[in-house]
């Protein structure tokens, strides 16, 4: 059963043996369409201009992206870690909240300078590189669905769930984070009922989270975000939980602009505000989320998106690209290894 | 200043003679169509489809379009009030929400009884009863500037309002009830820096009010509706403003879907929440939010919406075009005739 749905979801990121071939989630869900990317610059533009997205998946296409730059590389071991150190430095410049992108490319390096310390044959040292990627990408696999059981222990059968924006197997290598339990639910027979902010301005939650939920035969319900303290009034809400891109050592969670509202109105409900992520979205060395740096994108994601004008000309516009829900509106963090509850603080570090 | 301002707010609907000229406000702010409308069906048909939209405008073509049905009636008074009975009863079918388009109906039928008790000649008759749509129109204007006068008391120079939906000069006859005081304020040089909820799924943040505010000049930045708890947790908001669509007697709101979300966010975060209208839009005789009958729209709004599909085809879709806020998260109600605060359900009565 497992395997049925993994065939259901689609794969975003894939090692094709000397390039990436990258879902195009921009198209979706009008058109299913995979990018070869050949280049670091190729798999750089790609996260920048949101081809792919979702924490994990960024990690995954980062890594990839520093093998792509390496690949056929001609030098020794020592020359090979700083080959692979500029690669990652570059990436690391695509975009800015995500941890995922840093603790992988940090990964990368990390194992490009054991390589260098041993003195092994560059084409070998290649061959592990490219094995640490394949690494990263599998073992996410094995901790979103550590990730979802855990998750599955805080619903049960019947409950009304939300979500904002995608953290589903479009985010990650497969099940995603927030969406994971989900997936297994059905499995298990275990009914729930989803319902999937839109997630403006570039609507991840009506392009990815319900196209995936759809398509693998979960029920959703697509509403717009300003719908969610609505739908919660109506008691048709018992339980919300999002992804995150980082979470700071005192628990504070930057995910996806209007997170921090959707965790308000939980609150002001009295319905648990969920986490879900791996560990390596966790960054002890970010002490708060005011630490977290926000990315503000271009005015046209939110004047014209979708191939119409939907503001007038020369508006202001402000267009932050995640938000921080502190940790005081978070119920618990679910992690590959156990759901963390206050206090974050220690709860986090024990973890490690 | 004054018809500087004036000039400057385009007219949603104006009486042309013989028929009604109707700024068709799904095409802005691209393009500034108006239609002719020359039947009673056209004006249902107009209201129904959003080409006219905002409370106070919709009575307004509402009564315009029981003129339409009796221009050149032919008959006796008595049997042209049976007339405007008919049409007024089959306007009031255009949408459920709005109490001014009922109120302005019921206006108009208790004009005509009026005149058949009076036994006026027909055609005197149908003249009364155009002038009494102008009347409401031109009654309209001055309300909103009462209005206006009002609100712009509880504003400071300096500070940061939030505005959701459209409660302008677009759906009034000139000023709005929300954003009267932000015209007001233009003019005496007060200083408020407007953030428009671009408000999902039909866009008339962004598209009407960010349009009218920056046509006049106003200091206006356009958000996403879920950024709007984000703008909120970064001190940048010192008020919330809206418009509605009816005020129950104990001063619960129906208005815009996502206001609710509005109201606990700006509770939240310690900030007034104000409801401008005129005291058309109270009714007395709706005991609760919970009488007021919320309009299910078409699921294409949300997911097709914006020139191309945006989400899967035959996802579940909850599309309510209001919702209700508790009184208990309303600080004011702005009237012509003053502000409310609570107790509402005594201070609305006294207002009558």
């Amino acid at each position: 059963m497992t395997q049925s749905i993994s065939q259901e979801v689609l794969q975003s990121v894939r090692w094709a043996g000397e390039s990436v071939d990258l879902l195009d989630q921009r198209l979706l869900p009008e058109e299913t369409v995979y990018l070869r990317l050949t280049t670091p610059h190729d798999v750089w533009e790609a996260i920048r201009e949101l081809k792919v997205r979702g924490a994990p998946a960024i990690g995954i296409a980062a890594a990839y992206g520093v093998v792509l730059g390496i690949l056929g590389f001609e030098g020794n071991s020592k020359e090979l870690a700083a080959e692979v150190r500029n690669h990652a430095d570059y990436l690391a410049t695509s975009r800015p909240t995500a941890v995922n992108l840093f603790w992988a490319l940090d990964r990368m390096k990390a194992k490009a300078a054991v390589l260098a310390e041993s003195e092994a044959p560059v084409s070998d040292a290649i061959g592990a590189m490219i094995a640490e990627a394949l690494l990263i990408q599998s073992e996410d696999e094995e901790t979103n669905r550590l990730i979802g059981e855990h998750a599955l222990t805080l619903f049960e059968d019947g409950m009304g769930v939300l979500t904002h924006c995608n953290a589903g197997g479009l985010a990650t290598a497969k099940y995603g984070t927030a969406l994971a339990p989900f997936y297994l639910a059905l499995e298990r027979g275990i009914s729930l009922k989803v319902f999937a902010d839109e997630t403006r301005p570039v609507l991840q939650g009506a392009r990815l989270t319900a196209f995936e939920l759809q398509r693998a035969g979960v029920d959703v319900t697509l509403i717009c975000d300003n719908m969610a303290g609505h739908v919660m009034s109506k008691g048709w809400i018992q339980a919300v939980i999002v992804g995150t891109d980082r979470v700071a050592a005192n628990g504070d969670v930057a995910n996806k602009i209007g997170t921090y509202s959707v965790a308000v109105l939980a609150k002001a409900h009295g319905i648990p505000f969920y986490v879900a992520c791996p560990l390596s979205t966790i960054d002890l060395s970010t002490p708060t989320g005011a630490d977290i740096p926000i990315e503000e994108r271009h005015p046209d994601e939110v004047t014209a998106g979708f191939g119409k004008r939907t503001a007038p000309e020369g508006i202001a516009v402000y267009n932050p690209a995640f938000d921080i829900t502190p940790h005081e509106y978070v119920t618990a963090i679910i992690t590959e290894k156990g759901i963390v509850k206050a206090p974050f603080s220690e709860g986090l570090k024990k973890l490690f």
